[in-house]
This record gives C-alpha cells, sequence and structure tokens, in this order.
C-alpha cells in the first residue's frame, strides 16, 4: 500500500525549491503525493494546522510532518 | 545521471525520524543516497557547512540545501 504524502506550500521561492525536489525525487512507487497551495487553498490550512504542519513548505507523510526550509509561517497565510 | 543526495544527522530523534522518511521514501533510481552521522565524523562538518547546512538533519541533494525540521545547530556538533 502507498504512503499518503501531502506537500504544503504558498509559492513563495523558498516552497518552489523545495517542490521541485519532493517533485523530482520522491520515490512514486510508494508515495501518493498531493500538493496544496495554502496561499490559493485557505480553506485547507485548518487541515495543515491539525497536521501539526506550522510552517510552509511542509511534508506529511505518514502522518509525520517535514517542514522543509523555512518560507512562511501557518498563521502568516490566514 | 543520478543525483547525489547526503543526508547529515547526529542521531538526535529528530534524525531519526527524518531519516526514516529519506531512506524509505527517495527513489533510489534517480538518487544516490548517502547518510553522514556529523555526531561521529567530526571532520565532516566543514563539508556540511561549505554545503551551507547550518543544522540537522539536512539533507543536501543537486546542491540544494534542505533542512528538515530542527534537531541541532551544527555549531553545536563542534
Amino acid at each position: 500500500m502507498k504512503a499518503i504524502a501531502k506537500f504544503y506550500h504558498a509559492g513563495c521561492p523558498v516552497c518552489v525549491d523545495a517542490e521541485t525536489a519532493v517533485t523530482r525525487y520522491l520515490d512514486a512507487t510508494k508515495v501518493d503525493l498531493e500538493v496544496v497551495d495554502l496561499g490559493s487553498a485557505k480553506n485547507r490550512i485548518a487541515e495543515a494546522e491539525a497536521a501539526r504542519v506550522r510552517s510552509v513548505p511542509a511534508l506529511v507523510i505518514d502522518g509525520h510532518v517535514i517542514h522543509l526550509n523555512f518560507g512562511a509561517a501557518l498563521s502568516d497565510l490566514k
């Protein structure tokens, strides 16, 4: 069964760099990846918060949150 | 040609979590991954600094540094 992964970003330069690495190098045979732009999908900020995302870019995979560098605080996207 | 990736850590709990995700989900057909424990390989801290790693755990891939959450500052490992 594939792992579920969500990559949360907000279109910032730091986000774009991280997204390139994530989409290029995550193993698509093991991971179902969804890319979520919280800058436009503000209705999903609560979902990211519930997964313990504090800043973007962040990857939630197997229920673990991995913040990838720092682009913007989640609170600044509201 | 495969991308060269180096995962720098120091054995901290945050490092172990990140290492699990990196070793499990990076696409081994696209990436040659080396795992470097800076806690024991202190002679490689300078190499990590040169790659602009500021804290561990961090993944250097294609020359880009991605800090994965925050375990310890590089300066605290010296």
